[in-house]
Parts: C-alpha cells; structure tokens; sequence
C-alpha cells in the first residue's frame, strides 16, 4: 500500500484535469424539476456514466425509471473486504432568479478560487472528488482498497421517488457495510464537521379559492372572498411572529436531545449565531428567540413559505380581488418523525385554520424522512480521523436542517450506517443565485476521502 | 323639436351600424399599464377622434400629455342654452388570467345577446350609446339639443394622471353645467339605477426584503427572516378575517350616512346581498358582517389585495427562502376623505405591523378622491326621468363601491353637479375574463341618454 502522502501528491498534480471535467459536467444544465430539461439530465447521467467507464470501473450504468435514470457502478475487488456505497446526485436546482447572477449559471467561472455554476456545491463537485480519491488509489496504488458501490441520482431535488423505489426493491444488490454521502458542509474552511442529524422534510402547496371568478375590488371590496388575504391569515396562524409553529400534534412530537448536544448548542462555541446572522446580511435572527441557533435549525421543525402566487404583480395597477392564490409551504421536521403522519396533522390545522367563506387544498409534494447516527459508530470515527487528519483539527458533530431524505431511507431500509462527510461552505449559496464550490476544500476533500477508504480497510 | 319616438326610431334602425363601429373599436388593445400597448392606446384615441369628426364636430381632436392622449370634442350651438360635459375612457384594463377568456379578449364577440370583450362594458360601449344618443338628435332633429363637450382620456385604468392635469389647468374651457359620466352599472337589468355615490381609491404597493440574497430553507429555515412570511403576517394585521381595517385614523374618518339610506341599506329591498352572493358564485359575504351589504360597498372603507408574488411558484418545489417579496394592496375610501392624509395613515399602520427583522416600503401607485351628489339635484333629477322613462321604472339611489376619481376632481375643481348614469350591469365582468356588455342595455342606454340630452335643454 503507498502512503498518504503519494496519493495527495497524485492528487494535487492531477487536480486541474479533475477540475476541467467538473467544468464539463457543470455545464449541462440537469435541473430535474423542469421538464424542458428532461434531455439535459440524461446527458448528465450519461456524462459520469462515462466517466466510470474511464476511470476503470468494470460495471458502470444507467438504470432507467419512471423519471430520471439511475448511474450505478460496481467495482468489488475482495469479498473480505468491506464494501463502501457511495451516493450522490447529479440534477440540480432550478436558477431564478436569473437576473441576480453575476455570471450565467451553466458558464461554470472560476473566480478567487471557487467555481461558480449552479450544481458546483450541490452536488457535482462533491461528486467529483470522490471519484478523484478513488482514482488516486487506483493509480497510486494499482486497486482501491475495498469494494466500492456507486448509486447516483438525478431527482434528488425533485423529491427523489425512483431512487427511493429503486433502494427499496433491491436492498441485497445494494448491500454494504457503510454508506459515504458527500452532500452536506462544513461549519467553516478551518474546522471540519460531520452531520450526524437531517431534519426530514414535507413539501406542501396550498391553494386557495373564493368567488368563481376575479371580481372588480370597487364594486366587490369589502364583501368578497379574497384568496390572497385568506392565505396571509392562514399562513399567519400556522406561525406567528413568534416563530412557534401552531401543530400541536408536532410540538408534542420534538425528540429530547442529549445533554451533551444540548450543552454544546447552548454554549455554541463556533458562534453559529453571529454567522449566521453574517451569511444572511441580518442584525438578528427571526423566529423562536428562546432556543440556541444550532438547535434550531437542528432540531426544531420549521415552517417556511417558498412561494407565494395570486392576482396581478405585474407593473402599474390592476383592481382585481382574485378566484384563487397559491403558496409553496414546507416543514422541516426532527429525525423519527413519519411525514405522511405530519402531513396529516397539517392538515388538520389548515381545516381548522382557514378563514370562512374559503376553500382550501393542501398537496403532499414530496416528503422525506429525517436522519439520525451516534458519534461513536466506527464508520463515523474513521472520518472523523481522515479529517483531522486532513485539517488539522478535529471535527465538530453538527445536525444540519437541510433534509437529505435518501439518508434516512439507507438507514432504515438497509440498515447501514451512514456517513455525511460534506466539503460545501455555508456560503455556498445553494438553492440561490451565484452557487460556488471552493477549489481549496475540492482538494482538501478529495485527500480527506482517500484517507478515509484507506482507513476503512485497515479498520 | 322632433319626438323621443322619432329619435327612438332612428337608434333601433341604425343600432347595427353603431354596434359595428363599437366591434372596431373594441378590437384595438388600449391597455393603459402596459408600455407595449402605448400605440393601441393612441389608435383608440384617434379612432374614436376620427368618429367625431365623422360626425360632424366643429371641433374634434386629441390633446397630447405626458401619458396617453386625451380626446376633446367640442359642439356649442347656442350659448343660451345650457352645455354638457360628458366624460368616458377610451382605455381598458389588462387581460390576465388570459387563459380564462372563452374567446380572446380583443376578439370581440357577440354571444347571447351581448358583446364579449375587454374593455366592452369599461367603457368603449358605454361612449358609443352617448354618441350614438348624440348621432341620433343631429340626424333627426337637424342639431344638438345643447352645447356639447367631450373629454375622453387614457389612463383611466392607469391612474388618471394626465386628465387631472389637464382639468386643474383648464377649469374655465371645460366650464359646463353639469357632467355626464357613463361609467358604472345599474342594478338590474330591469331596475335602472342613479350613481350618487362613489368610493376613493389608495393603490399601493408594499414590498418586504429580509436576508441580503435567497436562502436554502433546510439550511436556514427556523432563523432566517422570510419575506413572504411577514408579509402574510402584516396583512392579516391589517385586516383579520372580521374584515375590520386596523388604521384607528381611518376608522374615526368614516362618515354618518342619511337616516332614509341607513334604511335603504338595511331594509335592502333590491336583495343586493343575494344578487352580490349569486354574482360570486358564494353562499355568505366575506367581512364586516355586521354592516349591511350596500353600506359595507358604498361607505365603508375596503381593504384588498390584489396581488402577491414572491419566491418560487413554479411546477414541482424548490426549498428557497426568498430575500423580498411584493404585494399590491388597495383601499377603497369614503367620500370626503383625502387619500394623501390616508396613504399617511396606512404608513404608520404599516411600520407599526411589520414583524421584526423585515423591512418594509409602501409606494403610493395611484389614488383618487370619493364622491357624493345630493338626490334632489336638478341634474340627477332628469337623469331619474328620463330613466323612468326608457325601462317603466324608478331609478333607485345607490352609492358605488368603485372608484372615478374624475368624478371627484369635476365635483371638487369644476365645481360642476355630476351625473353618473351608467348602463352596465353587475355580471359584465369588468376587470376580470368575459367583459361583456348587454346589446339591450345599449339600446336602452341610447334613448335613455337621447331623452335625458332633451329634457336639460326644456328644463
């Protein structure tokens, strides 16, 4: 076996090849939400598909479904070694607003050492230097270390349901001793972390009607219906400005955390409060003032609207009283809790809560589980070694509010622990304009990866 | 003096033509708002220019302003007798939900005994009756029955701007004895209606900002300022599901309206709340429940919102927290109050209601002064005649909930008795798909405006 150090040579000498085929693949748009860029992601598919034919993979594939395909590879050198299932996702986000990019978003641009294009953090880079770890052990040193299961998705940002098939009907194809995930990010470029803890997610939309038709606001207002107005109300009373969200059915169901994370939110030594507030450009944080930063987006569910649509925004004026209003609602929720079983107590609350004279829909968009690993699992331990290693610093163990419903599904589906070992920053911008990755933590990343299968061997 | 059945005759033998020219009319696409419509507006304005000209106006032309083009025509016969303003928009709103049109909206279409198109009852076709009306004394009685002015603006739906400059400007060349505006609906079609009331209007816009750029809810959701979320909540602070308008100032301002319309209101004989349900499509009015239906249309003030936009509205999901979101909201006011000293008010209310961590701007887009004429003026009264006349019936009194803000500015700059005898009805879907406007209501409102022209003269 050559050392570490040969493979981080490797690894840097390499590392503007491995960062022009990440510019490639950057460029095709795979935003899976949107059927107009049905064919973009079968060539993103198709793209990295190629790539594990290339790097040597003696099984590499896309797996058709009922959305977008599946690319797996195989490449099982031992059976007495363990064997590592690495996922990861290659659609990404929709872009608008378009005009707030200072580049386009599928002109991947390197500029003051990170790549900006929308996918660069989430989660093609993270993808990419994974593989640049794996290539540096078959090139150094002849063979990766344990057998290595590839599973990429294209609708991770569209609810993910045929990965969610496709893990439920073959978990013994898919068998392994642990899962790597690199989707998540680190709490700062000097001090790595690991997610033990996702919130699950419920995406929602609410539609709201009134009269059969728009009406004229001067010869109906003040005794109309009014979607619009119906939906403030509503969404007023689902959370108030004291940010405590008005489910009780979901405030009885908030797990209790240990004491240790409990302390370690309360005295919030990285000070992710005061970064957050940076990262938002905010003098305070909004909502449950009572509750530490971390815990809150940790633990605490929240509700937030993402979209909200009715009547006329156009320029200038326009005296409508709408026939209808949308908005986009979702809850993030603490690990344990079923969606579906939230979902019905949302609704619950939207029945009780809509203002008379109204009728209200409320659609399950999509929904995902939320996620939960204790810091002394050996995998966990094995990457936490790899990045102290790496950085010179131990890692924090932070839960993220983000929801990564697949990691719930291979914990309780296979039944396999899981390892989120993200190299992304907070200000990453993703989901938003302006997405990067820093070319520092794709190099930091692909060495802390290699470590890590090395580690996982000897282990 | 020939008679009215005469002049009656002339209207029913010559309606096709009139409507004829009306289709043509309707076809060009004056929206107002919308800058891509600048030329049709401007070709409404020469079009209906032309038409005077056609007619024989010694004076017919249109007045270049800022905005869109006002037409005047001018036809003093004899300045012993007594000379009528009359008023009308050549503008229409805009189409949105377009979808929803049965056919499209500039395609004007008759169907079931009335005209489809935006724009036909507000106010193209309620222009052509009075020229019609006017065609009919010239043809047949060899000239006007009085001096006649016409002033036709643009920008009705837009704000008006441009004809209260011009009417502030130019009292004394506009100088009339009275006003006649076309420009609202009767009741019913078999109960025809005088307008002796109208409310203001406050068009604003409020726009609410939170974080510095968009952010991803799993990553911030629970702590982060969410725009549209606070915009929901001010709102629902500005008015609650009571419908009761929180601005103290505003509420201290509503005026005490007659003892014989406070009956009117409640005794409710026209059944304006089952009409108002039936026309909505709804089972109860919406708001201040305890007020009777008229009073809550043509007093009380109204709270709208017209529209809303924010974040992601797109098929499928995207978990974005947006950095700002908008809303359009209006207020329909009392006459006698002043929308300046309102837009005040609604600041403070505004400033006062936002929820911590947001801020908020509200522009003042438009705005417009109410209305109100005695019922026993000379004016109102031959309009009641002729009225009674034309459909076998009492006109009944009714104050408007909608806005004519020029209505206000003849009253309060020309010092002129305004007369608001309008012949659209309450399903003619102004603002809203499927404007139409009734070809017998047309024929109705010809001869009824022939009659009401002869009797100012004997009067």
């Amino acid at each position: 076996m050559a050392t570490a150090t040969t493979r981080n040579n490797y690894l840097d000498e390499n590392q503007s090849r491995f960062i022009e085929q990440l510019l490639e693949w950057l460029a095709i748009p795979s935003i899976s939400t949107l059927p107009e860029h049905k064919d973009d992601v079968r060539r993103a598919a198709d793209w990295v598909r190629d790539k594990l034919v290339a790097m040597g993979f003696p099984e590499a594939k896309t797996i058709a479904t009922e959305g977008h395909p599946l690319v797996y590879g195989q490449w099982l050198i031992d059976n007495k070694r363990p064997t590592l299932l690495f996922y990861g996702h290659y659609d990404v986000q929709p872009v608008d607003p378009i005009d707030e990019w200072q580049t386009p978003p599928f002109q991947p641009t390197i500029r003051d050492g990170n790549i900006y294009c929308r996918g660069a953090s989430d989660d093609k880079a993270q993808i990419m230097l994974v593989l640049a770890a794996l290539e540096a052990w078959i090139k150094v040193d002849g063979a990766l270390p344990l057998n290595i299961k590839i599973l990429l998705e294209g609708e991770e940002e569209a609810g993910g349901a045929s990965i969610a098939r496709y893990v439920q009907e073959n978990p013994e194809f898919l068998r392994a001793d642990a899962v790597l995930i690199c989707d998540t990010h680190m709490v700062h470029p000097k001090q790595p972390s690991l997610v033990t803890g996702l919130r699950g997610v419920l995406y929602t939309e609410l539609a709201v009607s009134g009269a059969k038709t728009d009406l004229h606001s001067g010869s109906y207002g003040g005794v109309a219906p009014n979607p619009i107005h119906a939906l403030c109300i509503l969404i007023s009373r689902l959370k108030g400005e004291d940010g405590v969200i008005q489910i009780p059915e979901l405030a009885a169901a908030i797990p209790i955390p240990s004491a240790a994370e409990e302390l370690f939110w309360q005295e919030d030594p990285l000070h992710a409060k005061e970064a957050l507030c940076t990262e938002m450009g905010v003098e305070e944080l909004v909502g449950e003032k009572e509750y530490p930063a971390l815990e809150r987006i940790g633990l605490r569910p929240a509700l937030e609207v993402h979209g909200i649509r009715g009547g006329f925004t156009g320029t200038g004026a326009k005296t409508v009283i709408p026939a209808s209003a949308i908005a986009k609602v979702s809850l993030r929720l603490p690990a344990g809790l079923e969606p579906n079983e939230v979902f019905a107590w949302l609704e619950k609350a939207v029945d009780e809560k809509i203002p008379g004279g109204h009728k209200v829909r409320l659609s399950n968009l999509h929904s995902g589980k939320g996620f939960y690993i204790e810091h002394d699992n050996r995998y966990i331990r094995a990457a936490a070694e790899a990045l102290e290693s790496a950085y010179g610093t131990a890692p924090v163990f932070m839960r993220e509010g983000g929801s990564i419903p697949i990691a719930a599904l291979f914990d309780t589906v296979l039944k396999t622990p899981v390892v989120l070992m993200g190299f992304g920053l907070p200000d990453d911008n993703i989901h938003a304009p302006n997405e990067k990755f820093s070319i520092n933590q794709f190099n930091k990343g692909t060495k802390t990866v290699a470590d890590f299968l090395g580690r996982l061997t000897s282990g």
